[in-house]
């Protein structure tokens, strides 16, 4: 600061209000929303909008607001408000944040804004002069978001002197000359077609008031001779100071008046309704000493970063975990995982295909219990289980949807159980469980009617879950079980992901998809057309198309039936390594994922990264699917001859009786 | 039956009050243990003792009784009651049970008993009159137990006349008779130390009662001419009935002495104390005619299955599920998946090794959570936590011990609350959980003296935990956490499993364990004499023993520092495809379980199915373990020294400053 001169009287400087940065949650939101899925790792400045309003209660500070809308530069502004446009430059981490260069970004901000009012931009715009930096490390882990707010305004050479002032407008304007500004304000933004003028031009005598717009200053001016009053949008309600937007205009001025006038008189225009009563007359008026600086031609030093709430030179931090809605909490932090996927790793990873995935696991003990862990952690929103046992005490050590009071009372049924289980774990999924039987190959269903008519309820059951369901998971203890879900899902051409335990051998695998029935009507995965080669059957030395694939009954030569039947204890529970239903479990919604992540979805081929599969598949050429036209063709009818028969029914639609006969017959010829 | 012979008055029949099986809860629990540990899938006949007594008050049927001690054929007969021998039959399925030949079994028993009438051996000794069958299925994963009870009767050929009563004792016998005959029958039992006698002989008259053994018959009844007196031990309380007891001793007099005699005084012992007053005077006597059996060569046909609850012939079954202690039966059904393994699978599986262990883990989140689940699995015991993470939202749907709730209100210590799930899965589990930080290498201790106190108490904790444990699992999320208890753990000689984390990639690992510092000194494990080839370190073409493997840092050419600062969201967090903890967390307990039962334990050859193994080790030799030796040597000192490093301290003590050196030198040569 400069002395004042001798022999002048010295006056008070004038001082200016800061800009409180005002970040609405709306706004972090929308930050966390462009990280995870737009800038992602990406540090470059991005344009934002935030706004001010000069109509506040006294008591409040002069606040630049940044909501939800702070992404979107064509949003609109609120009504009476000025926008001010800023640069977000948000780090990837803590680290980088606290080693950003803020000089520079200030220096940057600063010869922006000062070119703009050299080049005379901001007297066409004068938005340009309201420019903000916000430097911002959003920690989506902890919900922690660390920010530092700028508003650069341009340091005058010395300090600016007040000649007179400030005082209320009212001491200074007769109700008639506030009418009347109030009204050419207005007719003003009207015209303009702007929610606020932040700098207008002023000329007023006893009786009329005009305003005009910066850019026509050398028309409205003509003839003023060492005085000119401005309009400045105030957001300050201080009844000595004016607030921050003020700064960098009076550069301006002094810029490009300094040669023509030696004072200024601002008029702090502040606007405010009441109860209903609208008043500008506790704006303030002052003149001040327009500093000579017509011929700087370098940007003056700028000032700008925001106090933190200690009241020193720091960034702040805002803590959103407490004051958010825990469920959305939830939901985003899962989320966050898996987006972070996209971020580096998988950039291709179309993680809505797995999200909007609807499962049905068919089985809810061990390899169900962790199919659905496994689907929870990818963000699966909706599934459904099948069981109809109850939660026994050896469950829930190997059982992880289970704990020892659900097996209380006889145990709850595990279907039921596991979809509550789930909702604790993350209240966003949709899960529901329904406690069944599957009807099995040679499990005679009785022919009484009523047991006769559960069973036939019991498929329709099945068949309508499997319909509104997008993938089929076949997680049952016995073979036969999974034989009345595999035609219906093979029917409906749906995805199924079968998995199976031994003691320390599994299975895990998809069926094939059958092609549509009919292409194009009313199917909405992509239609395959066949190509001629396709249609000599399996060819040679090609991989093979998801259509071709078997299920897992194709390579049995014993149709299901009873296994259950006869079994000693180790033969009735599934003996396992502990470790194994978690692989089998985890390979399986992995191998889902990965189909779906297929352009081709289920009828992705068969391939594997070395060339073992472009061998030519087995020579036996593909199994018929005489059990799926039949199912189609005669329904339950067909479904229940399956049921009461034993082996043979099967065995000999599908010609295995034959195969045997032949067989037998070829040894016979041998021996 | 045969018609009475016409002319003779048609006299009464006698009849017999069978046995009810009364199987004891402890019983069924001995059942359980002898069929999962010992027994298994054997269902050849195995020899149980029941028990059963005469002194029961009115109302009480005759009980044949087995209890926890049916399984241990020496131990005592409880005090005033008479043994049986049994023979078990314990199916391994539900459809065995129902298709075993009762006829057969029956007719084998009675087979044995009849030769031991004819040999002359149930005279000797008179149990082998009592013989019990009994045919079981314990189906354990229901805690449902069907049985079916037998006592084989040997039938007369024809029904016995009653020739006089029954009528109580004391209508015959005078006051001083009766305590004649009690004070006989104790000093008969008395002579031959035995608690109670199922059959004797009597000879009375006015003054005098004399008692006999079986096998003095001829001596005891000599001169006797039409009629002799015998005494049953008779666990009847009817009036008018004998027990069942009596039938196969009526068939034994019958073929012994119908040549000799033409009728049997049978006297019904009958031995209560009520109020603490022995009472034998309501036992019943009745006189038989012994029909004509002298010469039969062969077995009678038999009866004695039990009828069930409801009047038939059928089954019973018991439902132990609702009357045991459901933490009990938790435990016991964890444990029968665990011992079915050993059944068939796995005989030479020693679970105990497995179940005892006591496991630290190192981390509680996605790894930490999933191996606690399966070490749950393989029923390990004591599992200790540390963590010293809060739960967070993301958290639950990854790391399965974990719900919403435990994420509200700032979440929940992840260690503790992992220790509490556990205890809620199986109460019978010893969890405990530490939240507490593991100091790192170059993650600083502060030298303001608290701090540093805390760094030293975390390494105190920690070596005591180490010390205490026999496992230890590093699951922790960054490299620079694994190597304090990689030292300490090595220290200790402790069997270190390490697991960590890629996208799609994982390790699974065990550390090498050192020999014991001092063999034989305090040390159970089995000490390795040092072959004189071992000593020139990796011999060619042979396996890596376990002593020589190294950790997770022994392959590093960069030492452990702060490997979170300045890291962006996803590097932070470990983004990971969902399923792969879930296989990682299953493989390191399953690599514990491979590595314990292995006889030399942590010691055990790094081996494999296949020869690639058998190539030599690394030309580059085994790492020398400097850090060891400094750690034995320096303690807490040295560690401070880690703590507050940057990388450079540890490079410098391992030697890998010298190596990067050597290698710029020799790169520099080259250029």
């Amino acid at each position: 600061m400069m002395a004042a001169a001798p022999g002048h009287p010295v006056l008070s400087k004038l001082q200016f209000a800061p800009f409180s940065s005002a970040l609405d949650v709306g706004f972090w939101h929308e930050l966390t929303q462009k990280k995870l899925n737009e800038y992602r790792l990406d540090e470059g400045p991005k344009d934002i909008k935030g706004y001010y309003c000069n109509g506040d209660s006294a008591g409040l500070p002069a606040r630049l607001t940044l909501e939800f809308s702070a992404f979107d530069m064509s949003a609109p502004t609120p009504a009476h408000c000025c926008p001010a446009i800023g640069t977000l430059y948000n780090t990837n981490t803590l680290e980088a944040f606290k080693a950003a260069d803020k000089k520079l970004l200030l220096e940057q901000a600063a010869d922006e804004i000062w070119e703009s009012i050299k080049s005379g931009a901001a007297l066409e715009n004068p938005v340009l002069l309201n420019k903000f930096l916000l430097l911002t490390f959003a920690d989506l882990k902890k919900y922690h978001f660390y920010y530092w707010f700028c508003s650069p305004a341009l340091c005058l050479p010395e300090s600016i002197p007040l000649i007179q002032g400030p005082e209320g407008l009212d001491h200074r304007f007769s109700p008639k000359q506030i009418q009347a500004l109030q009204r050419a304000y207005d007719d003003l933004c009207q015209t303009e077609g702007v929610p606020a003028l932040p700098y207008f031009l002023i000329k007023y005598d006893e009786n009329t008031v005009l305003v005009s717009l910066l850019k026509h200053y050398s028309d409205f001016f003509q003839g003023q001779r060492t005085k000119v009053t401005v309009g400045v949008y105030d957001p300050c309600n201080l009844a000595q100071y004016p607030g921050w937007p003020l700064r960098n205009f009076l550069v301006l001025a002094a810029h490009r008046w300094s040669s023509s006038f030696q004072s200024v008189e601002v008029l702090c225009f502040r606007d405010r309704t009441m109860q209903g009563v609208r008043d500008v007359a506790h704006s303030i008026i002052f003149e001040v000493k327009l500093p000579e600086m017509a011929f700087s031609p370098d940007c003056p030093k700028a000032v700008g970063w925001e106090k933190n709430q200690k009241g020193g030179m720091g960034p702040r931090m805002v803590n959103l975990s407490e004051c958010m809605d825990p469920k959305r909490l939830a939901e985003s932090s899962v989320d966050l995982n898996l987006k972070l996927m996209c971020w580096r790793l998988v950039p291709t990873l179309d993680l809505d295909k797995v999200v909007s995935a609807k499962c049905l696991l068919l089985g809810a003990g061990t390899l169900g219990c962790n199919v659905a862990r496994t689907l929870m952690g990818w963000g699966v929103r909706h599934i459904t289980f099948v069981d109809n046992a109850k939660i026994s005490y050896s469950n829930p050590v190997r059982q992880p949807l289970y704990e020892f009071e659900d097996c209380l009372a006889g145990g709850k049924p595990k279907a039921l159980a596991a979809a509550d289980r789930l909702q604790k774990i993350f209240p966003g999924v949709n899960a529901r469980g329904f406690s069944m039987s599957i009807p099995m190959p040679g499990h005679p269903v009785n022919f009484s009617s009523v047991t006769l008519e559960q069973a036939r309820r019991d498929v329709e059951q099945l068949e309508q879950l499997i319909e509104s369901h997008d993938v089929v998971f076949l997680l049952m203890d016995t073979r036969e079980s999974r034989w009345l879900p595999a035609v219906i899902a093979a029917s409906k051409r749906k995805l199924v992901i079968n998995a199976a335990l031994g003691f320390d051998t599994f299975v895990v695998m998809r069926h094939g998809l059958k092609k549509p029935k009919q292409q194009g009507a009313g199917d909405l995965r992509p239609s395959h057309p066949v190509a001629p080669a396709d249609l000599l059957g399996s060819s040679l030395f090609a991989n093979i198309p998801g259509y071709k694939l078997g299920c897992y009954f194709c390579n049995d030569v014993v149709a299901p039936g009873d296994s259950t039947r006869d079994r000693t204890l180790d033969q009735q529970c599934t003996v396992s390594r502990p470790g194994l239903a978690m692989i089998a479990g985890a390979l399986a919604v992995e191998l889902m994922v990965s189909v779906l992540q297929h352009p081709e979805g289920g009828y992705a081929i068969a391939s594997s990264s070395d060339d073992r599969m472009n061998e030519p598949p087995t020579s036996l050429g593909l199994v018929p699917h005489q059990v799926l036209d039949q199912y189609e063709q005669e329904g339950f009818n067909f479904l229940e001859k399956v049921f009461n028969s034993s082996h043979s029914f099967l065995e000999d639609l599908t010609g295995l009786t034959l195969l045997h006969q032949e067989t037998q017959a070829a040894e016979n010829k041998h021996q």
